[in-house]
């Protein structure tokens, strides 16, 4: 496993009322492995999960403690999922739930706890409770040791932040494998400091998450751990609708940049499916199209092979469209159209792939009039490299 | 790309009344691209196509031509799949059937025609007319040349035969990659000197591939040209029971061989789901594992992740279980049971993963009393060289 060193200064604005903590419990051997994001109050609180249904101990915990729309901390391990680890694993993150809420004076429902790593093995509850019974936590107003301690096989912190009038949302995400989002993805967190009542907090979460997150594929597996949590601290009356639109541009550049980090990628396809019957076909085409292995590694081999496109767009179950109508460009030009009665654009498009690292893929269906863009990337030697090496 | 030399005689045995054609018109540069079947008489026949939308030129030539149950020769072109290419592809294709039905005499509607390798360019058309128009065919009662005339990235030729009372059946497959069979499967003709009747010869065909073909994958992808095409000349009668039996086992033999072929694979992993609710949900949860590309690419690391392969359950859509149930088996040992409350045999199953390239995963849901088995294999650097080089 290697990691692009870079740096990265505290440079996202962050949002009144929330500050952070990261450090190193003994869960991974060296790095960051132990984050908070705590609250100076109680937060409204929404989140959505992994619709995996071999999930974390985590997900079951994190739904009964989001169900009353409140929070007021984030508790996040890393090395290890906790998942599938029995009755075990759930007294174990209730420990840990325990410890922290001991430590900052929280009570543990109000805390959501998450674990990202290695899907089976027990956590080190002991260290973790040692270090946390011995430890002073020092909470800082800078997120970032939290964004580290959140990594997995993520070759770098991703943390974006937007202003809508005098309130700020600001997201931090991990992920870089295992990722079809299904309804929430990766571990996510956006925090805002803008006034949102408890009945409104959850739909713009899942407004906003169904047009980012869950448009992302990197290897077409759903986690067992995925959480998006959205918290806000009240402390700004902003306009409604500036703020879910804020809200739903945070979230797909925090999905772009999970996609950007993706195991072993090298470029990333944007796929627009165009004039379907209704948005769910235009979707399973694309998600068709970037999950294709064949595709995929084409896009790896800079080689403007549509046929394979082709191939994907027509394994789609339920996909109707007229062979005879449909067109393919990559970028502008046009690479498949009037049934390939012509050749077109082979070479520039050779060189568009080549010399781009965004690619950027359009399927006319001329069939309906909905649309839908899904983003995915390339599978390289380093994506069979870190899966094959990242061992249990 | 690169492939094994591996010498095979004509070991299997011919049923009576079928010969055999293979040689180099011009398609590929140097190897064989050009391939017959042609029986001595009309025979009884059926035929299964791919389900991909984005079909090839002569899938549904073929279909047409084998709806009245009857063919006489196959003609087989590789090198170009001759998909996605508008008219002047189905013309192409019936250039060369007319070819190939005067110099054998042989009417056109009892030909079925095939093509294989990459989507997108047209035939050679004037090389292959030119070719059929001087040489005259000189038919073989060996397979051998018919079966390298129809590879593409395959690695060796893939034949079977078993033989029924009198009667023989024999088999010819190719395919490495672009294969989830969806119905139908790359190219594989099936002969029988068996005497079948016209309507007996389609749900038997039909039979066999459910249980053979339509278990297995290799990337997910759902080629544009696949064909499993039966054969019967009709020279002996034998049991039907038998014959069904016969053809089961040989169909899975030569899907086998596939999987056994596949691109870049060093291990093929048979995955049997259990006591499931039903047989489709069973084949789904089997599909889940053996296409997640975190599975494979452990298999191919022999890791014995097995919380990746509860992952690929967990996401299955539709599947139904109780975690606390299931039991995952490599082989004999269990890996994980009884959600994990205790570490079970993963030295011995690191071992077993290790020496063995047949790889048994059992996964019993003790949710219902359905079965369904499913092969596929790992995902390797070679499989995305392949992939990544093989080119437009």
């Amino acid at each position: 496993m290697y990691r692009k060193v870079l740096f990265m200064g505290n440079y996202e604005k962050v949002p009144k009322g929330f500050k952070f903590y990261g450090t190193h419990v003994g869960i991974k051997k060296k790095r960051k492995d132990f984050g908070l994001i705590v609250a100076d109050a109680i937060c409204h609180a929404a989140a959505v999960f992994t619709k995996n249904t071999f999930c974390g101990e985590c997900i079951p915990i994190g739904r009964a403690h989001v169900e009353n729309a409140e929070l007021q901390a984030v508790v996040v391990t890393s090395g290890i999922a906790n998942v599938a680890t029995g009755q075990t694993g759930r007294e174990n993150e209730y420990r840990i739930l325990d410890s922290v809420s001991n430590q900052l004076q929280i009570e543990t429902n109000n805390i959501l706890p998450s674990s990202t790593g290695v899907i089976g093995p027990q956590l080190p509850i002991d260290l973790i409770e040692t270090f946390l019974d011995a430890e002073t936590i020092e909470l800082k107003e800078n997120y970032e040791d939290f964004a580290h301690a959140i990594l997995t096989t993520d070759q770098q912190i991703k943390v974006r932040s937007i202003t809508i009038g005098e309130a700020t949302i600001l997201g931090v995400v991990k992920g870089s494998g295992m990722i079809e989002p299904n309804m929430a993805t990766m571990l996510a967190y956006v925090l805002t400091d803008a006034k949102i009542e408890k009945e409104e907090i959850y739909p713009m979460l899942k407004t906003a998450v169904d047009q980012s997150f869950n448009t992302i594929s990197i290897d077409s597996d759903t986690s067992t751990s995925d959480t998006v949590a959205f918290l806000a601290s009240r402390h700004y009356d902003v306009d409604k609708a500036a703020l879910q639109m804020g809200l739903n541009q945070l979230c797909k550049e925090l999905a772009l940049a999970v996609v950007k980090d993706a195991e072993g990628a090298t470029k990333t396809m944007f796929v627009t499916v165009k004039n379907a019957e209704s948005k769910e076909q235009a979707k399973l085409a694309g998600k068709s199209i970037i999950n294709s292995p064949l595709v995929k590694t084409a896009l790896f081999g800079n080689d403007p092979n549509w046929g394979r496109i082709a191939m994907a767009l027509g394994k789609t179950e339920g996909l109707v469209f007229d062979l005879n109508k449909v067109e393919i460009y990559y970028g502008d030009y046009a690479i498949f159209s009037n049934n390939n009665e012509e050749k077109q654009h082979i070479d520039q498009i050779a060189a568009y792939i080549k010399q781009h690292e965004d690619i950027y893929l359009t399927v006319d269906l001329h069939h309906g009039t909905e649309c839908f863009e899904v983003i995915g990337c390339d599978l390289s030697y380093e994506y069979v490299k870190i899966n094959s090496d990242y061992s249990t």
